[in-house]
């Protein structure tokens, strides 16, 4: 009666141990793989073989001399067959993705919504709904998902959201999917992809900065689970601005998604980043070429001093520097000196002033022309 | 018969002499104005007396000791009769102002439209329209409007636009308004405002940078004329890309506000400026408390690396200084070292890539299980 059961689980064992190997390290060989398991070449063959058959593995097309011995043609995981599903509820999206078990993303869904201020129960049909087209989308792609788990921003305890204090949850459990589903914590599982689809080796603290700031822990490749990862609720200044969470000062306030855009008075990261980098570059090409057309005007001109107006006016402190440097460079050795560079404060109105002012000087002129009847 | 005239002319002289005074030196007393004419105490009192009379003067309330002999009352340029109103035509907007005698803006009125692809004529109808209620407006102020002038960009010779590139203009007179009206070149108007409400002092150029880039130099408090004032048709490079006017390399192709607000991706200056200054400082507030929260978490836990994922990966580049700067100020001298910071690149795929991970590690942990029947 035990035999068959004590030789299913020592098979069982040994598939793991040979697909283990071919995960750590790549492709390889059946004699590799014997080697490095210490199991006979025949056993490894027969596991090879279930492997195969599961589309577990494939075998690769390459063959190269073996060092001691035969050619031997080499495995690699497949992504053939088996699949995962991850799933994503955050403050402003839901995401879906469908991961193949070589580890290329296969499936990639993601909505934009904003999930505050709505019930839990809501939040997860939606999920539902999002998760059941990434399935549907496997099964075209003939792939099998042998579960999924779903990401969650906020300390989560047995498969249950504790709080999500972001979305509103407390005590929430993941409905079922059609496939087998847990809830984890988002900065743990962001800290586990960044280990297994990163680049950030066996060992760091991965920080999760979205509209919530989560983190993760992981220590000799693995997840770390000591951490309660709430990185958002670390004191920065207790007597900074209140927190969602009922505390105050707390990191979120300062560094979330929305006290940053708030603070930087742009509408979404994609805007802050643009600005950060487009702009300033921009700013610098157009400084750059003002300061060659001002040059020749000064060599024709003879000025001392340049006012920086409208636009320029407003971008004067980015503006200054390239302008400048530019004078500089075309205008010191000839004149000695450069002209002082400065900004106009009249903005958009200086045209229109200097239109009225132009009538203002004509009465000055000659006011009796204006003295009432 | 000539009598009256020249009787008439020499008052009119010595009227505009006073006034002047008074517009140069500010607050004057009758008896300043006497030296400083060198007309006779009685005949500036008579001047003064009309120009009180046509409110162009006002007397101050302030009263002080003169210098040499009994107090004087003040009399000052007043704001209460005479105004001008100042107009403008911009590629994306029309501008009205009507500004009082003693140099304040009493009425502004502005309309946001792209007036490109659109007629000269049908333009100046909605200026028209503008100026019509910014004298009605000014008329409900008990203003008297003495004229108008119309500032277009670009070259304008004898009260005609030869030609305005970025509105398509070529030939253009302004229209009747009701008062007397005259055109001028924005960038020379724009110089005179610089100059008579502005702080540029009384030597300088202007530089205009709207669509279109014009300039204005003023030389001993006067518009120079004899630039052309088109300095965004300035080449900055021979070779660069084709510009409106024709030619190509102009600097307006490169530091137009067009020009530069496509390089920097931002749909507006506003956009612009509020994202190099506001967008750099959130982020340098948002590293710094990124910074002291992550010092506190090294403390407790002794990491040698952070991964700064989601939207702080994409701010990585502006984000770590602060940060860095913030860890080794707390950690150093306790750590001897700080850790090492860096990007994650999987951006929003972190957590749902852990997540369809965690599954892929259960298939491998204990592939038997999910071999197909």
């Amino acid at each position: 009666m035990t035999q068959p059961v004590r030789h299913d689980a020592m098979r069982a064992c040994n598939l793991a141990l040979v697909l283990g190997e071919v995960h750590r390290h790549g492709a390889l060989t059946r004699a590799a793989l014997a080697e490095l398991t210490g199991l006979t070449k025949s056993t490894v063959s027969t596991l090879v073989g279930s492997l195969l058959d599961a589309r577990f593995v494939e075998e690769t097309g390459a063959v190269r001399a073996g060092e001691r011995g035969r050619p031997g043609v080499e495995v690699v995981l497949s992504g053939a067959r088996m699949a995962s599903l991850g799933l994503e509820v955050n403050v402003d999206y839901l995401a879906a993705r469908v991961v193949d078990f070589a580890g290329v993303s296969r499936v990639s869904l993601r909505i934009e919504r904003d999930n505050r201020g709505i019930s839990a129960r809501s939040v997860l049909t939606a999920v539902r709904k999002l998760a059941s087209d990434a399935l549907a989308q496997a099964r075209d792609l003939d792939l099998t998902v042998a579960g999924a788990v779903l990401a969650v921003s906020g300390p989560v305890r047995d498969g249950v959201v504790l709080s999500a204090p972001n979305l509103g949850w407390r005590n929430v459990r993941a409905d079922s999917l059609g496939v087998p589903v847990s809830v984890d914590n988002e900065a743990n599982l962001a800290a586990l992809g960044e280990l297994w689809y990163g680049g950030g080796g066996s060992d760091f603290l991965y920080v999760s900065g979205e509209i919530g700031i989560g983190a993760g822990v992981v220590v000799d490749s693995a997840l770390f689970r000591g951490t309660g990862g709430e990185l958002g609720h670390v004191v920065v200044s207790p007597t900074g601005p209140p927190c969602r969470c009922g505390a105050s000062g707390c990191l979120e306030t300062y560094a979330g998604q929305e006290a940053l855009l708030r603070a930087a008075g742009v509408p979404t990261v994609e805007a802050l980043v643009t600005a950060l980098t487009a702009g300033a570059s921009a700013v610098a090409a157009a400084g750059e070429a003002l300061g060659l057309a001002l040059a020749s005007a000064v060599n024709l001109l003879d000025i001392d001093r340049i006012v920086l107006g409208g636009v320029f006016g407003r971008l004067f402190p980015w503006l200054a520097p390239p302008v400048e440097a530019v004078l500089t460079a075309r205008l010191s050795a000839l004149r000695g000196s450069v002209p002082e560079l400065r900004p106009s404060e009249l903005g958009d109105s200086a045209a229109t002033l200097g239109a009225a002012g132009r009538t203002i000087h004509r009465i000055l002129a000659d006011p009796a022309r204006f003295l009432p009847r």
